[in-house]
């Protein structure tokens, strides 16, 4: 596999963070490169230009968590390699010697700035906020802008040369945003896995699901997620997306990935990958 | 029930044309209100402040969408009353006169820039994209600014005197987001209803869901959405969220949910409501 992993940039954004959490996980020597849309991202690990990269999945921040997925489905060569959860933490950025009582203006992206609607409206009262297309360009953007305060990371503020006015001002302390690794191949089984899975079955028969789930049951087999969303294919289509754990290559998961898909119309593994450790309530 | 009607402001906005729809279909005399955030909507519910307001819930532009059930979570007074789906439509809008050719910078909010990067890459390639909080304030600026276009709905450009320079230039053609009309009561039984609820079970336990879809597989009743979320409340604990046909005060669908809330640590019924007729493939 290549050296580089994709994400979405620029430097100093979440994407990078969790490219260099992946990056220490992994013990390689890797080096990161940004790219400008999840789109990108995604198209390069299909074109081989980098050998993995990092997209998140789940519960994000900076959006377009659906689009990633439909961009994962449309690319049949890309597989999940390793999973991620980083804990998303908000700080108030300025230029160097910048006091919060001379911040005239806020800056980020916006569902950061949402992600930060308590303290702002305590800490700076009627000052108003501007919309930036990342946190990482915002608090480039305020590093240079005497009055102007940006919501980014520590990452951000150290490439940047910002000054951190306020920390982990974020409304809730506990929002973890879920990443994958994805490459032209799955993880190698370690015992401590977890599979995803896509399909599809008619909708609008009671059970249908239920068929699906009992072959997860009867194996004693967790699934840790499940969600159904409308479908392109059709009225009354839905694909389901369900993560479990163990290894496709385990037997009772092999069993219950062969009845599963003997079920479906469409069916897809994204790949088996060792479970990320760290969990939302530890 | 009071005659305003709360949305997400400002006018304009995709919240604006989704509390329009609502109005049409419930042909009474309605009042939009409009509110700056997605709490302060579902806040004028609860104190009584506006009678019913538009929330939306699924698969949506404008973000925020696990911010509102967060935040409907959180408000147990507040009961799904009617249930809108709204085709996402983005066109390009700029000051009266403009040509494609004079357009020398594109804003928007950053979702629905994204939503439209193919047009923007085929007819604007390398022309600068800015961010907004809203479409309708991208369109108000774009409105005033010769040489700035702005993304955005057919009620901004009317609203603010915008004229459209391309109709329709989302890159899918079928992007319905789902909103909920939410009241403090839920909405009686039409025959063709829906509910929704939200349970939580062990998640480390296989099977325990699979107890709760049997409930309504046996009774025929046909689950339209399903989807787990970690929940606050501990390690292991998941919040599923359900849709399925049929009304709470009907026989099976009565019955099913008292089983299901047996099986349950925390369970809460959002209410029934009249279902939304068309479908996306429609």
């Amino acid at each position: 596999m290549g050296r580089e992993v994709g994400y979405l940039g620029p430097p100093g954004s979440f994407g990078e963070q969790a490219a260099l959490l992946y990056k220490g996980l992994a013990s390689l020597s890797l080096e990161l490169q940004p790219f400008p849309t999840h789109a990108a991202v995604i198209g390069a690990v299909q074109t081989g230009e980098v050998g993995s990269a990092i997209v998140p999945v789940e519960n994000s921040l900076v959006g377009a968590v659906r689009d990633t997925l439909d961009e994962i489905l449309a690319a049949p060569e890309v597989c999940y390699l390793h999973e991620l959860a980083l804990s998303v933490e908000h700080h108030l950025i300025a230029a160097p010697g910048t006091s919060i009582a001379e911040v005239k203006a806020v800056m980020s992206q916006p569902e950061a700035l949402a992600q930060c609607r308590r303290f702002l409206d305590n800490a700076l009262p009627g000052v108003p906020l501007e919309a930036a297309f990342s946190t990482a360009a915002a608090v480039q953007m305020a590093a240079k802008t005497p009055g102007l305060a940006a919501v980014g990371t520590l990452r951000a503020a150290e490439l940047h040369g910002g000054e951190v006015l306020a920390k982990a001002i974020q409304d809730e302390h506990e929002n973890l945003t879920r990443f994958v690794a994805i490459a032209r191949e799955d993880g190698a089984l370690t015992g401590d896995d977890k599979t995803s899975i896509a399909f599809t079955v008619p909708h609008d028969r009671p059970g249908t699901l239920l068929g699906v789930l009992r072959e997860l049951a009867e194996r004693q087999i967790n699934m840790t997620h499940i969600e159904s969303r409308p479908s392109r294919l059709g009225l009354g289509i839905y694909i389901f997306l369900i993560d479990f754990q163990g290894h496709r290559r385990e037997p009772a998961a092999a069993a219950a990935l062969d009845a599963i898909e003997r079920q479906s119309s469409f069916f897809r593994v994204f790949g088996s990958y060792p479970r990320f450790a760290k969990k939302p309530a530890e």
